[in-house]
């Protein structure tokens, strides 16, 4: 099986500062300007997050209405995704911003242990997101931090709440949630074609991990991020 | 591989009420009685939680104490394990009984969801159980509601947080957690041996799935659970 590889690239996330890599985009102006070095790379879709001007991630709706309208101005037919993470606020201001109509969106659809803290994802709350990206015609990235996210994500294909064709991220390496390994890959990838045959995915390792779970993830026919 | 199939019981839980079962042990002769007779048909743990009169899950350190004496008194040599899930308590109010020293007790390594919330085990939290387990001599059963989990624990054990043999219990069927799989079921087991080899492992299932998973189980060499 072979299919195109789809180059996703993240900017900024949720968490390095300035004082971590100078080189982190933290405005909007400056995310725009990194994404599109990487489009012009050949980079597919961009996954966002926004910040406040003292670099704390946020939800603001206003910071992601500006970064979209410059992606879709600085690199055309590149696909644009919100994060809905966490980290970036509490509940339902998560979503605030999916009536932007993205074209994607990501989507933890259980509860897992980050570095310090529990990443809480309540029943309830995932199935607000879903349905507002139901609303708002916004294809989710599920993000699969442990396997019974996979199923999960499965069942709620088969509810109806996630339609279509799952496209699923394996995420790898976070302290206290999965760490990069190989053989869990393996079986994530096993899993999804056991009970989602007709899903894309793909995976992200965090830091030193990325390069190396791109390298599963082209290997095993998935798309890489950068 | 044979090994002796230690039959674990698991009185009253945390949720169902009298009006789910009438013959649910609520009151702390009740428990007392109801494991005995368990105990006299070959269980050697009891897997214990306690209520409030009115059938409220509590971590009530005083009626630990009772339940312990009770039981050390009609159910001699059984292995007494306190639970310390989040349903009976907030914070370390959860661990409040661990002075009392039952044989073992419950502790969920990571985080997940349950039916309508999230059961929330932050890394401090699990940390500072882990370490009142130490201080008073108390076996861990790690129950494992996720992959990760197996993958914490591991680790945990490797950084002599939870020193010693493992024991791992499998949690399946929990809605919105992971469901009662048999595919799963063998890749815990695989990567127990993987990860642990030393360790033993059980494993328990919510409502219909108990009695699949002890076949599963008694078959693969683990122990029972009622
Ligand atoms: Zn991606
Ligand atoms: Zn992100
Ligand atoms: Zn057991
Ligand atoms: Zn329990």
């Amino acid at each position: 099986m072979t299919r195109p590889c789809i180059i996703c690239v993240a900017i900024t996330g949720s968490v390095p500062t300035r004082a971590d890599n100078p080189a982190v985009p933290i405005t909007v102006e400056e995310q725009i300007e990194s994404t599109h070095e990487a489009f012009e790379a050949g980079a597919a879709i961009c996954h966002a997050h926004v910040r406040n001007d003292d670099e704390t991630p946020t939800s603001d709706p206003e910071k992601f209405a500006r970064l979209k309208e410059g992606l879709e101005k600085h690199c055309p037919g590149m696909i644009v995704q919100f994060s809905t993470g966490g980290r970036s606020g509490a509940g339902k201001a998560r979503g605030g911003m999916l009536p932007l109509r993205p074209d994607m969106a990501s989507l933890t659809v259980g509860s897992n242990n980050f570095p310090t803290r529990v990443y809480e994802n309540p029943p309830d709350l995932v199935d607000w997101l879903a349905g507002e990206m139901r609303e708002y015609d916004i294809k989710p990235e599920i993000e699969a931090f442990d396997l019974s996210h996979i199923f999960q994500a499965a069942k709620m294909n088969r509810e109806g709440k996630i339609p279509g064709h799952l496209y699923i991220q394996f995420v790898m390496g976070v302290k206290n949630a999965m760490p990069a390994d190989r053989d869990v890959f393996d079986y994530y990838l096993h899993t999804v074609k056991r009970l989602v045959p007709d899903a894309e995915w793909c995976a992200a390792g965090i830091g030193r991990h990325q390069i190396e779970l791109n390298e599963w993830c082209i290997a095993a026919g998935g798309h890489a991020r950068t």
